[in-house]
Order: C-alpha cells, then structure tokens, then sequence
C-alpha cells in the first residue's frame, strides 16, 4: 500500500478515461458503477451528469450510499488480453458530495478540461462526488505482490 | 431489475473478457477487483490464479470479504469515447468458494474454453469462486431508465 503515489501511478491515472467505484450500503451491500473522473491528487472528481436530470440525486444509489457509508473503493485498470501486461491501481478513500462554491467549479472545469463531451453538455451546475483518496495500491502481473488483493 | 435475463443481457456477458467485483468486509469497507470469468446462467465462475501460488487463498481481501460477507456487486461494461453508446450490466449475488468436484471441473472447463491464455496456466486445481446471480440490471445511455444507479 502505498500513500505517496508515485509519478508514475499518478500518470496511470490522469491518462485513463474510466473508473469504477465501490460503494456499499449499511447492510454491507457492495454497489458498483463506471465513472469518468478528473484527478487532482489527493482527490477525484466525478459529475453526476446524466441519471441527475431524469431521477433525484438523492434517489441514486451511489448517492444514498455514500451518505451512509462515505467509504468507496477506485479500480483504474485495462484489460488486455495479452495478459502479462495486465496491471491496475485501487484507490481507497472517502466520498462526499459538492454542489457549488470555488472546489466544485474547479472540478467542473478539470472534468471539461479533460473530456470533450463534457463541454457540450452543461455540466455547470450538476452536482460532483470528491472523493478523498486515503491509499494507492498498485498490481501488476508478474510483479512481486505488495498486497493481498 | 431483472431477474430473467433477455438473451441478449447473456449475449453481453457472454460475448465480454472483463467484469469487475466489489465485495465489502464487515465494516462495511468495499474492495474491488478486476477479473476473467465464464458464465452460465444463473452462474458466474472465476478462478483463483495467480496471487493463489504466492499467497494462500485466504489471505487475498476478495475471499476474507466473501468468507464474511458474501453479497457481491459485479459490473460488466465497456467504455466508449462515443457517450452515447455507453451501456453496462450490474450484477448483484452472493459468492462462495468451490475447490474440487464435478462443478469444480466445469467451471475450469469453461475458463478454458472461453480464455486461451488459461489453457497453458495449469489452473486445474485452482480454486473457484462461484457467484450465484440474483438480480441482472442493465444501463444504456439514452434509454429510460430502469433503476436508479
């Protein structure tokens, strides 16, 4: 585990587009969903873009767990299938919701910086879950294993 | 939510390499791994691999979370830089272990068959994890949605 990450971790996940988040309920139900993401280390980013104009982001399960249970966990990975190349990075960390002021703007503006689709959908004023990474842990196949995954 | 899955919910499974699996300890913490499965309606199976030949099996934190916990949430998507084709399926189930009989040898079976790579892995006396799906929840981008991700 590793709490410092290094330039290489944080250029593994400033270049990937995609993560997937963990959250679990308070009966200990695991959830799971994709998510695009900016990094800004120690923190990650994400909108609440889409489902948010259709459902109440209260009704959202990621949501409703991170009120309860604000504790999440990343994947950032690839697969291929070459798999001696298989490798991933698994943030551990602590997830709240930001609705305005001068942190949610920036991450508005990290996220449009970051994916062109972005920009054209008005983004502005939808909700963002900040998640506070508390532990990198790094995997590779064929690498010696500093944890028990 | 959707108990019985359309075929072509197990077409999508079928026809993917990578799901992702989040379990939770008794704390409610979530952990998540990357993974290579077969499926057979209403079951997933994976195999123990690699970390298996370092460390015992018990040590890895996906089997402490399932021995304890055994509700598992497992998502299979692609990511796509067109948004609109975006689309996932959510699995929710609950895991156990299986390390020797005739299920055992099926499950190995079919990993064998659906991933080359296994077939020089020697993975034959590898344990299993077997997911026994309970519920299949599918997201589109664009379409109504179902339930509240």
């Amino acid at each position: 585990m590793n709490n410092a990450p290094s330039p290489e971790v944080k250029q593994f996940i400033h270049e990937h587009r995609v993560g997937r988040m963990a959250t679990a309920d308070t009966n200990g139900r695991p959830h799971l969903i994709p998510f695009c993401y900016a990094y800004c280390d120690p923190f990650l980013y994400m909108a609440l873009d889409r489902k948010s104009k259709q459902v109440p982001i209260q009704r959202l399960q990621r949501v409703q767990n991170i009120m309860s249970n604000p504790k999440v966990a990343i994947l950032i990975d690839d697969y291929l299938e070459d798999w001696t190349r298989l490798a991933f990075v698994l943030l551990r960390g602590q997830a709240e919701l930001i609705s305005e002021g001068t942190e949610h703007e920036y991450a508005i503006t990290l996220l449009k910086r970051k994916y062109h689709q972005y920009k054209k959908m008005g983004i502005d004023q939808c909700p963002v879950i900040k998640i506070t990474i508390s532990s990198y842990s790094t995997w590779k196949e064929n690498a010696t294993p500093d944890l028990n995954f």
